[in-house]
């Protein structure tokens, strides 16, 4: 495994990739890893060096790396078909994944359009709720309503749903749609009841604005909001891209407000972090506002080529199956209690640490540098890089996302060189 | 692999899948096949009917279903590493596949965004253009120009530059930005001379527009257009994702027009039809107007949780050596000639067909219905099912797209079938 220089690695790499999110110019400065493989919960950089994968490689792998489990998932699907279209045309193993998909989403009788990137699913929620009011008859809810903070992708829809929020969507304003921001959950549900009729949709993220800085909401305020926009025929859309598949302690974080939303926008976490693959799930009400004569304007005219595709499917079935059958529910629960317990006792009285804001294993550390420019989230996670686990944050933030099968000894290692790291930078 | 009844099967399919650019309604009445497996260019049902995959599951299969060493490229890379995150770190393989592409995409210098649906690359090229001339401080240039009949995905940017082309993007116009229409590249050249100092980038389909209905576009004014765009300082994006990979006899379409473009955006093919995998291969010179203090507003801050995808960067790896090992190309040119001569011979001269369009091994037979609503496209392609040929038509074309390993004795059963189905619906 051991291919030499990883410094050369990263140069090869920074002359023909060009990374998400990331001022290639300053790429190589920051400690990228150059992984080559990976077992259980860490990753294997071209030189040997291993790193505990404690950010779940951007908030997607749940079950850990290399899983005997995922993999043969994967190599029983290669054995009868990789991928065949589902325009209109299916393919067996995504029956039984929508199937056993509709048992669990929290979406009465749910129907799945599949697409490959989380910001294509939250496309084709905004187009399904705009749309089925146009197949309605009903005239003017041409609106989105979304929070202050919010982020739903990078796509020109999804970046309109989203707020500027330190990502520059601003900048793109002439390509954006205009959205009406409020400020909270029950902002939007007074938005609802005074503007409703405008509205075609409002969409939030249940419980945690995760790309917005890990920042909490209440589930009552959510249950409120769910109420308001079903007294005033407004479609209420969860964007659990970043929530869902067990991430928040529950299998969908909506559960815990006890909401079933009109559609539920599912990704990441979707394949365990394994392949591309996300869906929208969309209630049979609104489903049924598309039926109509063939070849008519009634038609969803969307899809993807690879939306359903076969070998994502397998693997995302088996996730499911795996899910319940090792009960990670429960690790996340009493991970999460235990990595709540270490950051309150270690971290959050820190002069250096703002905020430390937790909810399942997603947690969000607000640092506190005494002025602009120190860019303290951006070195004490690479002070983290140096120490053998994996962090990328937002700002200030330091985002902390263990793989959902973690161990107590790994939350302890990821407390301790956070806590290492922040006596080394924030002085 | 016998389950019993197909009927069975396509209705547990529609009571949970909501099939992309399909009539829900009338999914069970339009010949749906519910694929279980496949071997070769062969795709096998559920009760074991097979079918001659003639639309390369939706223009997405270049190599064959099932193929041994594509098999062998996941299996591979699985015993590695699944997947880990491009955002601000690199993965070996993906690397790998970069260094290959940017030696045979016709892009100078070129770097890749990666990301998995077509739509969102092609929304990254929208956003790459757009912020690189903010980024260079040259105002106005906020606008794009594409065909009439463009399509180019169906997330509300790519669906900005597509045309209403029949796929009702219009009913989203509130939601969608404008874009200057020009009605060919000759067209297009004149208002980039016209109004170059508005425009970001023309985006066009070089030499097929395909989901527009397989209309064909001399290669000499692609080479206008680019050098009208090159003078004006407009910058031209070719969307290859239907095009590239060989589909249309070169590896991709811009060669034949000797066309070097800022970006090409590729999808589809760039995986054999394995995996959803997309790009945006970019010139230096547009990469470079990006670069700037870490962490600054020259960064785009755009990215897709599974960009770069490990397995997927593999089997798309492999997928380029054996297009090379294989030549493929070649067969592509064979089997381009012989279906040409069989459709003019059989098919262009019946009194129900208007014109007969060919690319490479992309096919478009438009047919003459005497009046509207005889679903002649749906019905032959109905027809041709019953014959053990899977097709999918646009509109009243019916489209054939051939994998582009097929033998000659199969393309003389789909045109075969053709005629016969053609026979039997268009009396």
């Amino acid at each position: 495994m051991l291919d030499g220089d990883r410094a050369a690695w990263v140069a090869r790499d920074a002359a023909v990739v060009w990374h998400g999110f990331t001022q290639m110019s300053a790429f190589a400065e920051n400690e990228p890893v150059v992984v080559a493989s990976a077992e259980g919960r860490e990753l294997i950089d071209v030189d040997g060096t291993r790193y505990l994968d404690a950010i779940s490689s951007l908030w997607v792998n749940t079950l850990g790396h290399h899983v005997q489990e995922l993999d043969d998932a994967i190599r029983e699907q290669l054995d009868l078909v990789a991928h065949s279209t589902m325009l209109g045309n299916g393919n067996r193993v995504v029956v039984e994944l929508a199937e056993a998909l509709a048992r669990v989403v929290p979406v009465d009788d749910a129907h799945f359009l599949f697409a490959s990137d989380g910001a294509t699913a939250v496309e084709q929620a905004i187009k399904v709720a705009f749309q089925s009011f146009a197949n309605r008859g009903i005239e003017g809810r041409t609106t989105f309503c979304a929070l202050t903070g919010a982020y739903h992708g990078d796509s020109v829809g999804a970046m309109s749903l989203g707020d500027d929020g330190g990502f520059g969507a601003s900048i793109f304003d002439p390509l954006r749609f205009p959205v009406v921001r409020a400020q909270s959950y029950d902002d939007a549900a007074a938005v609802v009841r005074e503007r409703g009729n405008e509205l075609a949709a409002v969409v939030v993220e249940p419980l945690v604005q995760a790309a917005g800085g890990m920042l909490l909401h209440e589930p009552e305020a959510l249950a409120r909001l769910a109420a308001a926009c079903h007294e005033a025929g407004v479609l209420l859309i969860a964007d659990e891209i970043a929530t869902g598949f067990g991430r928040t302690g529950t299998l969908f974080a909506v559960e815990q407000a006890g909401v079933r939303p009109d559609m539920v926008v599912l990704g990441k976490g979707m394949t365990a972090g394994y392949l591309p693959m996300s869906a929208t799930a969309v209630s049979r009400a609104v489903y049924d506002a598309f039926l109509g004569p063939d070849l008519s304007d009634r038609t969803l005219y969307h899809g993807h080529s690879f939306g359903g595709n076969a070998l994502a499917a397998a693997v995302a079935l088996r996730h499911l199956e795996l899910l319940d059958s090792w009960d990670v529910l429960a690790n996340v629960r009493d991970r999460s209690a235990q990595l709540g317990a270490l950051l309150d006792a270690r971290i959050a009285g820190l002069a250096a640490v703002k905020e430390v804001r937790l909810k399942g294993l997603m947690a969000g550390v607000e640092l506190a540098p005494p002025m602009p420019g120190l860019r303290w989230g951006r070195r004490v996670c690479a002070a983290m890089v140096q120490r053998g686990v994996l962090l990328r944050p937002l700002g200030d933030v330091v985002v902390l996302m263990p793989i959902l099968t973690s161990t107590a000894d790994e939350i302890e290692r990821i407390v301790d060189a956070l806590a290492a790291s922040i006596a080394e930078v924030c002085r």
